[in-house]
């Protein structure tokens, strides 16, 4: 069982906040995608948590039971008297979770009380809970350190949990600091010793995690707690993305029903995009490089056997395989793209090798089309003869004016600084147009596109998505060379061009001028398969 | 001992390309830092890593030693007429690394040799460079899946390399698709049967590449590969940060000189600025979150105790604690800092407050201390008095004027693009110029200085060293903020400062105003000292 803390733990995350919408459109996600539990916040804690619990109030969820999350009771008072457990009730989950300390030393000097007062805090709470009919998870905050320290008195705690009747105990290492064979050998005294349903929660401070959680379901736990792609306090939590694509892609356990493990890179991505962080390209199963091959060997190797070098096949985690083009990536990779575009272009060709020979000049220069697919096919058209341009630039101008004062406020800083004017010719016809943006790059996109709408109105659907600068040899200091990367998107598609320059402003020209031109011929080319 | 492969491997990651310049600061940062074996590139496959060899050559390395990485000749010649066999000895290291097949699979279908010919290559390959006095690695490629697959001839092939004189035998689970259990139990095997100094090298398909190297150093193995922070092909290889982290500053194991552990984290910064590569900042041991702490109740905690909530001191790598809300974090280096400029300003003056919320101000606007310390020093003087500006900008316009042609030869891009117009007020008297570069911040720079060498001659001697970009929030595409790091020096020293904006001219203008100011204070400071 997957119990997914994305929306608690996870939040939990420097930098990472969601909003109540946010909350709902992850847990319909979750739910649907098939994981087990979802632990969404806590009530007591935080009244957005309050409120989105209060949103939830009579959805009905089709795989995932809905748990909210809460301490034990406050020291020296009764349950039912503590604000915080009964916020916990308001929520109405069907589920609860009630973290407590298992570490003795936190009990005497962090929370400073009796260790028996802290058994009877668990006892307490984990009844009162399930006297009104709660399915409860006991979380077991500092599990692994506390009994490393004191093994009767963390198993005391666990018995304590298990005598008020809770459902499921979870073992945390709070501070992430224990590795795969201890968690191993406490898990599994564990298991034996209490004899129910034991889970795990990690944190990723030694970089162990998901090793650490794989290695409690070998010692019999039966769920792992963690958040998508690893968000958590300090280094995060056990990335669910991995465990998954570990116990089920790798071990055949079933973690979610089968025929939704191939949701698990869309889940990863959409997650990603609703909080807002950049999904790391190196992610395993679900990042963009995750089974993206760029040396020749690999190529070679992945095109006669796939599995010479790739673990699983990608499309069981719902990933795709990717050939990344760059002079070190050999003929077979570049003529597959050729092919793309001119089928009858064959390996040994005069166009192949001339492609290649652009490509070694092209990277010469500063380009490299691996983060950068779309360009490089511009380039193979360029090369080959299959490209006629859409469009001329006549003038092109940017303008920015800068007073003496450093703009620090958000108002001041949503300025427009720059301008740019420009002049395009298409097929004879020419227009002459401005824009102002902020900065010159934000000018001279809005003025590009602002022209060229009028010959081609399906430009208005495209958007810049996504834009960085790489300062190539930054020791020629402001004279350096920069290569920018642009991605583009449509309501079909996201393409990626590319452009070196000394000028920053020169270099973004290019990589907009070929994203224009990618767009266009993609709609030609779509125009053609229809007719 | 940490065999790092950074500029090799590390070099294979997608969207990750080292100049030789960086190569040769990485490669002194690694030897600084202890590092045993410094794995540097293929100079058979690959012209930079040629150059970059004959750049190292008579260079003295004061703890690690420099290998070159290369494959075993090629099916059906002798070792000697192999090109690539003989570009890795024109490197002229003191060890090499040659990988070779170790999966029967591999050696039938995909180099398709025969399995007798593929011990034959590796046998003669090690021999060749046995004879001319090399230390030298055997990476096993594929080793724990030919392994599984067949272990009779992957423990063969083994044996051949030892037969032919191997110093070290590493073993590659290249396809990163195994387990910590299962890596502990072969490796165990291979030290009993082969009783040679054995080493492990992962990649991170699974998520488990660090559990499975520190397993393996636990089933024997001396030596780890990897790389720092993880970079690789797909998923990336192991990351040394966190095996270091690990093994020595949790497990007692001596990676590096005990004295230098705490250069972890400024390692790790170092390599991904130069890689121009986001480090993230929930990495375990180095990251910005590291050790830092969000919720009420861990701050309350590690206050009364830094181990209830964290598993290590983050001082021990180098790093620091950081309370987010709160915002005490720091207080003693920031008091620090500005002692240096006001000896008289106490930890708890109004002063120091009033930095600390500037701070926190300018690092929610997207500036970032780290990496400018001077840019902080003058950020102080401003907040506190210490400062009286030596110019004030009157105008400032930037022309930038592009024609339709997409500029390629060195020739054509060597020309100046931009304009920049520029007036400067000091003590009541003006300065009006312009001055062209590549490009708006060269022609900035340029004119600025050109403005304010009439008052001050002192600024003749700075030069720029280096500029740096880098776009926050990259999804605002072309609107988005950059952060723009310029690193300035004259004669004696060298200093960095920031700016940042939605646009780029005006980041830079910051930094460069700032890198002016910082000069001039300084020759002021000096001049006090002198009289």
């Amino acid at each position: 069982m997957i119990f997914d803390s994305t929306l608690r733990d996870g939040a939990q995350s420097n930098g990472i906040s969601f909003t109540v919408e946010d909350k709902l459109k992850i847990v319909r996600d979750l739910d649907y995608m098939g994981i087990s539990y979802i632990e969404a916040g806590n009530p007591g804690s935080n009244p957005k948590d309050a409120e989105f619990f209060n949103r939830m109030k009579g959805k009905k969820l089709k795989n995932a039971v809905l748990t909210a999350f809460g301490s034990t009771r406050r020291c020296g008072i009764k349950a039912e008297d503590d604000s915080n457990v009964r916020a916990l009730l308001t929520a109405e989950t069907p589920a609860v979770a009630i973290f407590g300390k298992a570490w003795d030393f936190h009990v005497t000097d962090i929370i400073k009380t009796t260790l028996e007062e802290n058994l009877a805090m668990i006892y307490d709470t984990l009844s009162f809970f399930k006297e009104r009919g709660k399915e409860v998870f006991f979380d077991a905050e500092h599990f692994f350190d506390g009994y490393k320290n004191n093994r009767e008195y963390a198993l005391r705690v666990l018995e304590t949990a298990k005598e008020a009747g809770a459902d499921h105990l979870s073992l945390c290492d709070t501070n992430g600091g224990c590795f795969p064979d201890e968690i191993y050998e406490i898990t599994k005294d564990v298991c034996e010793k209490l004899d129910m349903s034991v889970g795990i929660h990690c944190h990723n401070d030694c970089g162990v995690a998901v090793a650490n959680s794989i290695f409690a379901v070998k010692a019999g736990a039966d769920h792992v707690q963690g958040t998508f792609t690893g968000f958590g306090e300090r280094c995060g939590n056990t990335c669910l993305t991995n465990v998954i694509g570990d116990l089920q892609a790798k071990m055949g356990m079933i973690c979610v029903p089968e025929e939704n493990l191939s949701m698990l890179t869309r889940m990863a991505a959409e997650v990603s995009e609703i909080a807002n962080y950049k999904l790391s390209n190196r992610e395993p199963f679900v990042g963009k490089y995750a089974f993206a091959h760029k040396g020749g060997m690999h190529i070679d190797g992945v095109t006669k056997a796939p599995k010479s070098f790739e673990h699983i096949s990608p499309d069981i985690v719902g990933n795709r395989r990717r050939f990344l083009t760059s002079e070190v990536s050999g003929r077979s990779t570049i003529i597959s793209i050729i092919q793309k575009i001119a089928p009858y272009i064959e390996k040994n060709s005069k166009e192949c090798e001339l492609v290649m020979e652009k490509l070694k000049e092209m990277e010469y220069l500063g380009y490299q089309y691996e983060g950068a697919d779309q360009g490089f096919e511009l380039l193979i058209r360029k090369t080959i003869g299959k490209y006629k341009p859409f469009f001329k630039l006549e003038t092109f101008k940017v303008i920015g004016q800068y007073d003496q004062q450093v703009r620090l406020t958000p108002e001041e800083l949503s300025k427009e600084t720059a301008t740019a004017v420009i002049k395009v010719m298409v097929k004879g016809k020419s227009e002459i147009t401005a824009a102002e943006g902020m900065g010159p790059v934000d000018a001279l996109d809005k003025a590009l596109r602002k022209a060229l709408e009028v010959f081609y109105p399906q430009l208005s659907t495209v958007r810049l998505t996504d834009y960085k600068v790489r300062v190539l040899d930054s020791k020629a200091a402001a004279a350096s060379k920069v290569r920018v990367v642009i991605e583009s998107a449509d309501e079909e598609d996201s393409w990626s061009t590319i452009g070196v320059s000394q000028d920053i402003i020169e270099a973004s020209l290019i990589a907009l001028t070929d994203s224009i031109e990618y767009k266009l011929i993609k709609e030609i080319e779509k125009l053609k398969e229809l007719y």
